[in-house]
């Protein structure tokens, strides 16, 4: 039987609620800024048995809805500042699932320096959809952009691409070469999968380095494509260059690569990078201890991205992961 | 077949967007701010089922969720800015549905001065709902908040109460004394269930003479209690004096009295105004060509909202209007 709206709010959420927020008590927050920064604002909505699965534990559900909005602002350069919340529950959900609901947002809230501005907690006849609204602070002007990158800009990704995919083959027990890993490398991709790890301390080093940023949230190519779209050019990846996940020997797999390449839930930030740029954006990349590769370039032209394997393209069937059931359920 | 999330944001609403959109070809928006103004940021989510009709238009359906935000921002005296849509949809919807969707957005768009500042659209397994993050801008600080009110201050509520909750009977063909009205009443009341009125152009009149607002969204009395807890009060209402929607002749059946007055969907506002500002208020509301009624006063103590038929206290079974399927398939 589900608590009240009010009880929830009460036992849960009030604890959330930051400056601006006024206990929650109000219609409304209040973000009262100064003029030197501009607010960054982002919203994505994940729902159960597309973005995750119904079963998964709540607290990695409540940070998986904030952590790929964290993953916007960290690509676009800025640092997390307030979110509001909307929740859309079924009538079945009991007062331990909302308290480690609660739970997992406020280990996030500590670690990135961001907290609850307002929120809305309404039934759903069935499921479950939570969609966050995020706001960062970049300096004034200086929020970076898809746009803006030009050819011959290094094309930089951080972390790995691909576990998101592999995470969820593991969950869903599709046959891969997860199945060789020991059994905590397989959870460690799981993990992954159900709570992204947003790039936040990347931010800085992407307004100081980088031309153009995007969100890699739906597919490498499709991803590097909208880049490269916006910033009126081509690109070209390299495939021997891209980082998987440790262990997983993919490179004599070009089905299992092109599935990497296009698969979903990476949320990592994939950054054009000017040449002159690039030992200064390395340096503060690995000052913010994160990970930063460089996969390929933007390139003259208006083509899709060429994502090459050994000097060859690599044949492709999707360029891009759409977040559906019909996918969930294959 | 439901178009491509990429052909919907083309088609529908890439048109919606406005400054510090970019054209929605960005990760996120973007919020430039001069310091003469806080941004106040509220979020509501609606559902099929649960504050609409799967069946309802989709125009009013669009126009809904955007107002029901709105709503809140004019109780809290501040002007519309932006919004962030979050649309969670199931497969069957077709192009022409999301056509009409945003066609209701569009029109509210030139009425209330607002724009699109981003957003993000998913598949849901089933069902329709609709999370709209909003922005307006009150004068730095002048916010109007639920606390701030004091015992001896006037209530007053904007436009009819009831009407949202008469409106829903007529759908949902309760009986009631709306069988009794011209159909072009009845269809009145449904337009306004499905469409709310939100008093926008009094958000200057509250910021300038109220000291503490609420949108009356889940019934008069229960928001009533909402803001005299707030404010440290007590309240009572003169049900005589509530205006309801016109040809409706409720003051004798006190069932039906209780259950107007305890109803949702009324989106109105209700306003503590110190004696002294009595005047100047109604003035501006009447300026702004928004009706407003004094319906009561904020009294001293901590008790629930007195309210009063007749000198005598009315029987409610409830306070306040929970919307929920269950109450919904009553």
């Amino acid at each position: 039987m589900r608590p009240d709206e009010l009880s929830i709010i009460d036992h849960h959420f009030r604890p959330l609620a930051g400056e601006g927020a006024f206990r929650l008590l109000d219609d409304a927050g209040r973000l009262s800024l100064s003029p030197d920064w501009d607010v960054v604002v982002t919203t994505d909505m994940i729902a159960a048995g597309v973005h995750f699965l119904p079963d998964d534990p709540p607290e990695t559900i409540s940070g998986k809805a904030l952590r790929v909005n964290l993953s916007d602002l960290a690509a676009k350069g800025a640092r997390p500042l307030a979110y509001t919340l909307a929740l859309g529950v079924s009538p079945e959900l009991g007062d331990r699932w909302f308290a480690a609901f609660a739970d997992g947002l406020r280990r996030d809230h500590e670690r990135f320096g961001i907290s609850l501005l307002g929120g809305d907690t309404i039934s759903l006849p069935e499921g479950l959809a939570i969609s966050i609204t995020a706001f960062g602070l970049a300096p004034k002007g200086r929020m970076v952009h898809r746009f803006g990158g030009s050819a011959g800009d290094a094309l930089y990704v951080s972390g790995v691409i691909g576990a998101g995919t592999a995470g969820l083959a593991v969950l869903k027990k599709t046959t891969g070469p997860w199945d060789d890993l020991p059994p905590e490398r397989r959870a460690e991709l799981v993990r992954r999968f159900r709570l992204p790890e947003p790039r936040v301390p990347l931010a800085a080093a992407l307004a100081d380095f980088a031309t153009a940023t995007i969100d890699v949230s739906d597919g490498l190519v499709g991803d590097c494509d909208k880049l490269a779209v916006a910033s009126r050019c081509s690109a070209e990846i390299l495939v021997e260059t891209v980082p998987f996940p440790s262990g997983l020997n993919v490179l004599h797999d070009e089905h299992l690569l092109a599935r990497l390449l296009t698969g979903g839930d990476d949320y990592e930030v994939l950054a054009a990078v000017p040449r002159e740029n690039e030992t200064g954006f390395r340096r503060a990349a690995h000052a913010a201890n994160v990970p930063v590769t460089r996969i390929g370039m933007l390139t003259p032209g208006s083509a899709e991205t060429e994502v090459l394997l050994n000097g060859q393209p690599l044949t492709l069937s999707r360029r891009a992961y759409v977040h559906g059931r019909f996918e969930w359920m294959a």
